[in-house]
């Protein structure tokens, strides 16, 4: 097959291609500034050139935020059925993306599904698929071979993969670091303890650093957008924005450059366990240290203690980063921490982490989230409840709870009845 | 019986009573420096001087974010089982206070027992026993009389209450104002819709604000600290921080001075729906016009659009109000715009409001805040699972979810299984 420009190769052309344009219709921004924020590494398209799909999705500077919905089986959970519920969940109350994370059952054939039935864009942790092949192959992932990485890199690409978690910046250097300065909780991050457990026992650099061109001549070759991976990410509030993490980030700094030369696109995976009064700081860290690449985050949690609730901290922490300028969140689930999430976990994982997201366009000045809060907010006035819930995040669970709670009086509601304030309001400045 | 000084009043001669050597102890704070945040209004006690609680409550600054729970039966919804069910959820998960607002059954009743059963500071908006009273006396509460008013002011002051929500700000000139600025949704406080259709009808100056003095002498006298609410809050994105609200809000400034200076404690009620990107400043604003008085916020919901999520979205307006400096937040539920919330509803929403105020807590710098996600961090990292939930915000939940869901392998989880990030990190960096 030959050779197709990338995206960012043709905005850095000038080229405006009908995928930008559908991305200035959908987002209602000019496809000039598309085209020129793409060129500058602000935007990115994420969208395997082999894979046709209904929904490209474009994440960064002056955009709607995004939200990635993780699914994909665990060691203990290998049924695809219900990885397929949580993909039909991700679809009905609005991802942008999912990345199947799947380490249990035939991966290869789970991956082949999900792409089938997603009309999203769809990502992987490539690095797992080479541990649990090399499971299966030597006995253990230590001794996966280098050239295992780039098979399965390769085989994903041409599966149709559209983007990558890459730990490319978890070196041999940082790891040193992360012996010096004692952390609580030193890697949270699967990808990077399984990176950093084959390091350390084969005292090698790690590949996906050490080959980066590697890497990017295949995601050059799809189109791939690169997902640069924190794998030193602070996995406690305690210790966020340490030098481990700091250390890391300048790596995935210069890894986003070098990648920008080869025309490849990147956005940059972000903390993790951060407190409210460091996520300012967190997020001009990234765009300053990695020249404005688009921010990924994978929370931020800003508590340790939200057992349970985690999908809340993570809701609370994304909105104030995406406020901040982070362009893309990844969701976190009421199980986090605790176990493989179910589809209930996963939709209100979803559904926090929408509102977070909407909570940031409103503060970023996205003109469609207002018009969405207004509208809302005017059949809120004139208690129109039918359509004031079809409007809403999740009409079905909102019409559930009014449908097991009738009033008395029909356009009010059982908090306050006849003393609605709306109701009263409306009745008494009509004198 | 006898004049008894305020904490107030004692505050402001120097002098530490023994409800403030008990804050002391309890927010690990130098009693001379709450007695001197008291007597310049930044903290205030929450106790009538008639009622001994196990559980007295200092709202304000340097201290630990407090968490308000509302209960209280509706028109539709009479049943004070129920309210009671909800009291005890509010104690089991931590609030800080409890508000009574009912409006349904027989309100003296109903709020005598709370108060027995409370061993939280209890505050009610007596202007609904007013209205309910006026509508069963005359036939509406149109009719009500200033002097039913004071009444019922004394009659819940003599039982026992801790705090008056008091609407005082909501003036004849703000109403002018409101029918001047058109705004989405007019107004969204119920105390203040009752309190404007009286003022609208009658063509009358709110009785709470004409005649506050009153107000203040049956404060001064059970030391109640009054709640001045804002019945003009912005009840939709669209309208915060908007003319209306700020000419309420500096009206409430005028009366906090009036109150201090009758040695009345006061905090400020807040909004209401706010964007994000408004928070900050609607903090700073209320510190600077009610001169450091603490604020007391009610969400703040960042979007109109979370119906049955709007615990979650007033997660993250409260976590971010709080981390720049308000005091109070009282807790949202799921239900909120859409029905009388169940005890469910209670929990979801209280646990949402801790954790809020909790992450802000962690920007505050409290250090207990802190300790808290140390030492569960620190089981995390070991999988001591039992101790790890046993100190997460809902242990119950934790547990339930984990029981459901166990691992092939006993420490880990089965999210990860046997690829435990933590378990691998521990292992590889002991090499």
């Amino acid at each position: 097959m030959g050779k197709i420009p990338t995206q960012l190769e043709l905005a850095s052309k000038g080229i405006i291609t009908d995928l930008m344009k559908r991305i200035s219709k959908e987002e209602n921004v000019d496809a000039k500034l598309i085209c020129k924020r793409i060129k500058e590494g602000r935007v990115v398209i994420i969208n395997n050139n082999r894979r046709k799909i209904e929904k490209p999705c474009a994440v960064g500077y002056g955009l709607r935020t995004k939200v990635n919905v993780n699914i994909g089986t665990s060691t203990d959970n290998t049924d695809i059925k219900d990885e397929l519920k949580k993909l039909k969940v991700a679809l009905e109350y609005g991802a942008d993306t999912v990345m199947d994370l799947s380490v249990g059952g035939d991966l290869k054939k789970i991956r082949k599904i999900i792409l089938k039935e997603s009309p999203l864009p769809v990502g992987t942790v490539p690095i797992y698929e080479v541990a649990v092949g090399a499971t299966k192959k030597y006995g253990s992932f230590i001794k996966m071979k280098k050239d295992d990485i780039f098979d399965v890199l390769k085989d994903q690409a041409e599966d149709g993969v559209d983007f990558f978690t890459i730990h490319a910046g978890i070196t041999y250097k940082s790891l040193e670091l992360l012996k010096k300065y004692k952390r609580l909780l030193d890697i949270v991050s699967r990808g990077g303890a399984i990176l950093a457990s084959w390091m350390i026992h084969n005292k090698r650099e790690n590949p996906l650093y050490e080959y980066f061109d590697r890497v990017l001549d295949i995601a050059y070759r799809y189109d791939i957008t690169l997902s640069l991976g924190d794998a030193l990410r602070p996995g406690s509030i305690i210790d966020a924005t340490d030098n481990v993490q700091i250390e890391e980030l300048k790596n995935l700094g210069e890894l986003a450059l070098r990648a920008r030369k080869k025309n490849v696109s990147v956005i940059i995976e972000g903390p993790g366990h951060v407190p409210l009064s460091q996520i300012k700081k967190n997020v001009a860290l990234e765009k300053k240290i990695c020249r404005g690449a688009p921010f990924y985050v994978l929370g931020p949690l800003i508590t340790d203690i939200a057992l349970g609730y985690d999908h809340i901290s993570a809701a609370i922490g994304g909105a104030l980063a995406a406020a901040e300028g982070a362009d893309f969140l990844c969701y976190v689930t009421p199980s986090e921490h605790i176990r493989h999430p179910t589809v209930e976990d996963v939709k209100e994982g979803l559904i926090a982490t929408r509102i977070a997201a909407h909570a940031a366009d409103l503060a970023k000045g996205i003109k469609e989230a207002f018009n969405w809060d207004k509208k809302l907010s005017f059949y809120r006035k004139n208690r129109n409840w039918k359509k004031q819930i079809n409007l809403s995040i999740d009409p079905k669970k909102a019409s559930i709870m009014r449908k097991y709670s009738k009033p008395s009086i029909s356009d009010v509601c059982t908090m306050c009845g006849k003393y609605c304030s709306i109701k009263l309001a409306q009745r008494c400045l009509a004198l």
